[in-house]
């Protein structure tokens, strides 16, 4: 492809054809139909090719708004209130106010740039910064450019712009060679699987968490570089869909509160009813101050709460943030949901994924394990990191598209009308690629007796 | 308005109406009519509603474009080379690819990601980073998150996300407060004009700049903290309108050449047709290494040479990488543009716009001063920045949208269809707001003895 970056290229496993797929089925540029439950790295709500939000898009009114693009923090478009309206009727607990944005990496950067505006104000008594602030600011210096910092944990995914990129602690590979804020990073639980059969060891692995993430805030104070907010995903997805219980999310508020810094919630990729609910930290059932969504939702942005109305509206601007088409796509899409009770639906369907995970563990003599998720937000592990990415290989070979994640799960990220037949269909498929690898990996192990069955066991 | 934030809502002049907007003609949400010059912080770039447009994102195979929006990165639609040619088709001098993204900032930022990869692997004579790169960047820390830097200039605007925030060096006020890179920020040369008449005394200040930025260079180097990347927009945009000769680019180019820095071009603002040429940059004829676009092109991304393509993929990357729509948006301007032969509109109505400025110079006394620019990307000066805010406003309620930058400057972003009649309508309200403001100064002046005339000297 000229003009594409051949490297770039090496990434590509195919294209697919826009027209052509519809619901959950992939139909790439040769005409195979693939069934996809990883949907755009879990960015369609409601499968390709949706009539009735094609229908939407398709109105004078919204062409419209696309051709005649406003620079929303400026020169809003009338309908914007109206635009507004739907999101702010599904917001996370305890939210009452919405920036919009244009993707999941914006989206992060300007919610950590109101966190740490609204610290700076809170540590000055809310007052305005002084003239030696905005002039050491203009050469990134103290005390214009603070030296305080975000908090975030092994294993996140936030983005990969540079403040987002210097939270991001998943994968070596896209941080290294990229000058980074040395900001801390505290240790993400490590839970064992299934989670009712360790419940006192998981909550001490909690609570030993939650003692380092406080000891890195008293830390952070000595060498002069204090945590100003602290930023989760409710599931990490890229680090390999982890979760903690409700209960360490809810002291870990405290934890932040306590330290008086912001709790920021990146439901980037487990918002917008992924886990069954709107908003996978509306399970927490505590309120935290800002909450950041995206893909799904197709908009962009956060929700906050009402202190941080005081932050200066100078922070949070630039050309487009956000798009009309995009608030006009996230709208329909909650009018669906809530029509077709899909909620509903991720919960009944997720099960079914789940139940065909213990079922895989099963005949797999534990090669598959540690099925876990909420909602269609799900993943098992595997042995080995190379038997998870056979296993993948072999399901792309029997039409199913399945994501990777962490160093040896493997993900599902349908859309929210996902249905059981659909789910039925995958597990089968990917019930016979365990076999199958399960029963290679036995003759293996028979022939070559030094075969070790130590990767069997759960993971995390 | 329920849920948008009292205090963002303050910076909000009014609401527009995106459907009966039309051509440079934006109707407020009351129906009244403006001659609108700065079109959406110069991001429309053939007009409200063009009809010609819309048709084309009418299409189904568009509508399934948006609705099955691709994750470009991995699952590329089957029409993306078809979709890249016309944009390669106008690349800037020198470059052969191309990198798709969502918006400015995001463009920037990872542009500069880019030029920070290249220049690791040229560190280590191509070689991929090491073990403990990779370890100690999980911390922050060098080698893995090396202290490299990127030089700005002075006045600059590249973004306001935690990276290209850092370079930004045109207003405090969106600085303050946010943890940056303390990155060196060289003096942009300040031209006397008109320039013809001081050309001795501007190349002297170019040189000296050259120099400085030499300097910045060695000091960097000594403080273990080189600079891996300059970046520079070809005309400063919110910095003023401010532009070195060509002659200066070019040295800058080989400057950062000869210390091993890449050259990275924001066009952002200034690139897409407004200057005359596709690209105001090509105006130096000379190649640099990374040209970013955003803006009037709806699409956004950066353009690279050849070099580039030694970069790992796993660099540039995150959900969506750009939209196809925006991409199908952006070859159905550059077809008109072309068919149109606007860029000759561009260079022909700027030029009516440039004799405006000198005409509102001369009934002013010099109170309006400093009219400059290329293409359509003009602006001229005011006297003070208390009358330039004041001829903003008295041009708005003629009726007239103009926009601001720099201290006293006032901007024209209009679009590349914008009109011999439009331009002179222009003039002609501005020109009203001038001398009714140049007579009531006058009137002060002759009532307030100790009025002073310092302030209507040129100013830059």
């Amino acid at each position: 492809m000229e003009g594409l970056n051949p490297q770039i290229l090496g990434t590509m496993r195919w294209t697919f054809d826009t027209t052509k797929s519809k619901g959950s089925t992939l139909v790439d540029d040769t005409g195979r139909e693939f069934l996809d439950t990883f949907m755009q790295i879990s960015s369609i709500p409601l499968g390709y090719n949706n009539e009735e939000l094609k229908a939407t898009i398709a109105s004078d009114e919204v062409l419209s708004m696309i051709v005649s693009r406003p620079a929303m923090g400026v020169f809003p478009p009338a309908e914007l209130p109206n635009l507004l309206r739907p999101a702010l009727s599904i917001a996370p607990l305890g939210m009452q106010y919405i920036q919009t944005l244009m993707c999941g990496s914006c989206t992060v950067e300007n919610a950590m740039k109101s966190a740490f505006g609204f610290y700076a104000y809170n540590k000055r008594g809310g007052k305005p910064p002084g003239m030696d602030a905005h002039t050491s600011c203009m050469d990134g210096m103290a005390p214009g450019s603070p030296n305080i910092a975000a908090l975030s944990f092994r294993g996140c995914f936030h983005g990969r712009t540079f403040g987002s990129l210097s939270m991001t602690n998943s994968k070596s590979a896209i941080k290294v060679d990229m000058p980074a804020f040395e900001w801390p990073h505290a240790p993400f639980p490590q839970m064992k699987y299934p989670l009712h059969e360790h419940e006192r060891e998981n909550a001490e692995e909690e609570a030993k968490c939650l003692e380092i993430t406080q000891d890195l805030f008293d830390q952070a104070e000595k060498k002069g570089q204090p945590i100003a907010a602290v930023i989760i995903e409710p599931i990490q997805g890229e680090g390999g869909d982890a979760r903690a219980s409700d209960d360490f999310y809810r002291k870990l508020i405290d934890v932040a509160r306590d330290n008086g810094a912001v709790m920021v919630v990146d439901e980037v990729q487990t918002g917008f009813g992924a886990t069954g609910k709107w908003w996978a930290s509306d399970y927490w059932e505590k309120s935290s101050d800002i909450v950041c969504y995206a893909k799904k939702s197709q908009a962009c942005g956060f929700f906050y709460t009402d202190d941080f109305k005081a932050n200066p509206e100078t922070r949070i601007f630039n050309t487009w943030m956000g798009e009309p088409l995009k608030l006009v796509m996230m709208n329909k899409i909650i009018e669906i949901v809530q029509r077709d009770r899909l909620l509903d639906n991720v919960n009944r369907v997720g099960q079914v994924l789940q139940d065909g995970f213990v079922h895989m563990e099963d005949i797999t003599g534990g090669m598959v394990n540690s099925g876990r998720g909420r909602g269609l937000y799900t993943a098992f592990s595997v042995a080995t990191p190379e038997l998870r990415d056979k296993m993948i290989k072999s399901a792309f070979d029997k039409n199913l598209i399945v994501g990777a994640c962490g160093t040896s799960s493997i993900r599902f990220r349908p859309s929210l009308n996902f249905s059981s037949d659909e789910a039925e269909q995958a597990i089968g498929i990917l019930s016979d690629c365990a076999s199958e690898l399960y029963h290679d990996k036995q003759i293996i192990k028979n022939n070559i007796t030094t075969g070790s069955s130590a990767g069997l066991s759960a993971q995390r």
